[in-house]
């Protein structure tokens, strides 16, 4: 409990998420590190005691350097393990780096195109979360400062693994929600291919998420929903949504076989065959709204 | 996002629970249900936008209308589905009637004792939470107004599970987490009777999570930490420990049989087999704390 003894050992400064208009969660801050506005959105990076740094877009929170391993980790891998050989990569979004470095764990990956809208992203990620941006130097990275939608109509590659990591579903990111989008997504995946999104929270907003499910129903032969934790965004629950014209169910022996192959226990905090399986078990609740 | 809109619209009160000195989670308020200060706690219950009716003790938040399914139907239902019948069920703590109310769901209980140490907890929930606290009018269920540590010294009944819902590890509730309290409770087990509790967040204090799993690993031959999303306590990632002298592997066709023979699944929104099984497949960063 914040008790005078911590007022006075630490500043009383506190960054507030709104995670909903009745709801937020607040980080006492230890400093400002960064400040400013690009051409599409407004740029923080704050220190934190509890949480270390944190990324923060238009005032909402995008990631904190403690807890974004749990939602890249789950958002990357799953698909890049139901694949039984992802070459080739497109992520839409994810400027902070976090989703290409999952990516680039994966030893058969020969290539990864990003297309981010925001440069500015981008090169404050790589100067306050090194960890992350370390993708960026990777020879098999190419940056493409794009907008995804846009892009998905121009490229003539074809990916194996498709990764969408946007913002919520305001303002610019609202198009990467729809089956016009999701159409485009399936038109540069490769034979075999999946895509994945992330889906919001289904416990405050299950209408987002059955949403985003519904759209990949209209698109894929094969949807699946999964969860997430999330300590740091709204409800610490996470929707994350793939799809596929191939089945995607994969059992454990071949996932434990492709988790040894690719040498990935090392280098994974959260990640591994048995959350991968586990974290697909829908409660009721998610039962009932995707099979409404 | 709070706007001025929804200012003029609702009122701008807030309750602020401090999960940490240095992250707040902070709900907007309705209004003031109730306030007293019992022998041994300060009560309140407030009415919040968000997640409806709230109980708060000493200022912390206890439980939410909202979210609490997902916290009771995980803390009872996966050591009552491990034991093929339980009859006799202990509870320890649990005043708001949440944890009976999932234990009564099993038509073999026969029998459910309640140690709770406030009786006015159980009283403001009767009034303010009556989804919860209809528990206390079902005819197998019995309260005893007592400490639950003095409470296992004394009784002579044995049980087939016994359920710890205490409150964080601070004051009282301290020697709910000690070897010498789950000493007594192997005590009043009956033959393959099992022990389970909730374990504080291991995201967050990963130190008090392996705490009282090693105190089960001390005290019972076989033990099992599991996971639950929690999305009003610190960081939405619960855990819970279950400790028996008897094997608690059980597989999933006798998990379904069981949830199909006692008739679950109208009345549970979170629990099922699935979800049993796929949250005890703990994330990397989990194995490694409980192996180590």
């Amino acid at each position: 409990m914040a008790t005078p003894t911590a007022e006075r050992e630490k500043a009383n400064v506190w960054f507030t998420d709104h995670h909903t208009e009745n709801l937020t969660l607040s980080f006492r801050v230890k400093g400002f590190l960064w400040s400013e506005k690009s051409k599409y959105q407004r740029i923080d990076v704050l220190d934190t005691y509890e949480y270390g740094r944190i990324l923060v877009l238009d005032g909402l929170i995008q990631l904190t350097e403690r807890d974004e391993f749990i939602y890249h980790e789950m958002l990357v891998h799953p698909a890049m393990m139901t694949h039984p050989r992802p070459r080739s990569v497109l992520i839409v979004g994810g400027g902070d780096g976090g989703a290409a470095r999952e990516v680039l764990k994966h030893p058969t990956v020969r290539k990864v195109v990003q297309a981010e809208l925001d440069e500015r992203v981008v090169e404050v990620s790589k100067r306050f979360f090194p960890q992350l941006a370390a993708s960026y130097s990777d020879p098999r990275h190419e940056l493409v400062i794009a907008d995804g939608y846009e892009f998905m109509g121009q490229t003539e590659e074809r990916f194996d693994v498709v990764i969408v990591d946007s913002t919520d579903p305001v303002g610019e990111a609202r198009k990467l929600f729809t089956g016009d989008f999701y159409s485009k997504v399936k038109g540069v995946l490769a034979q075999g291919g999946i895509a994945v999104a992330q889906a919001e929270t289904p416990f405050l907003y299950p209408q987002v998420t059955k949403g985003l499910y519904d759209v990949f129903k209209s698109v894929f032969g094969h949807v699946k929903l999964y969860l997430a934790f999330t300590p740091t965004y709204q409800s610490g629950m996470w929707g994350f949504v793939m799809g596929s014209d191939s089945p995607l169910e994969v059992d454990r022996d071949l996932l434990e076989e492709r988790y040894a192959e690719r040498e990935l226990r090392g280098s994974l905090k959260f990640y591994n065959p048995g959350v991968h399986l586990g974290l697909a078990e829908l409660p009721n609740f998610l039962r009932d709204l995707v099979s409404r």
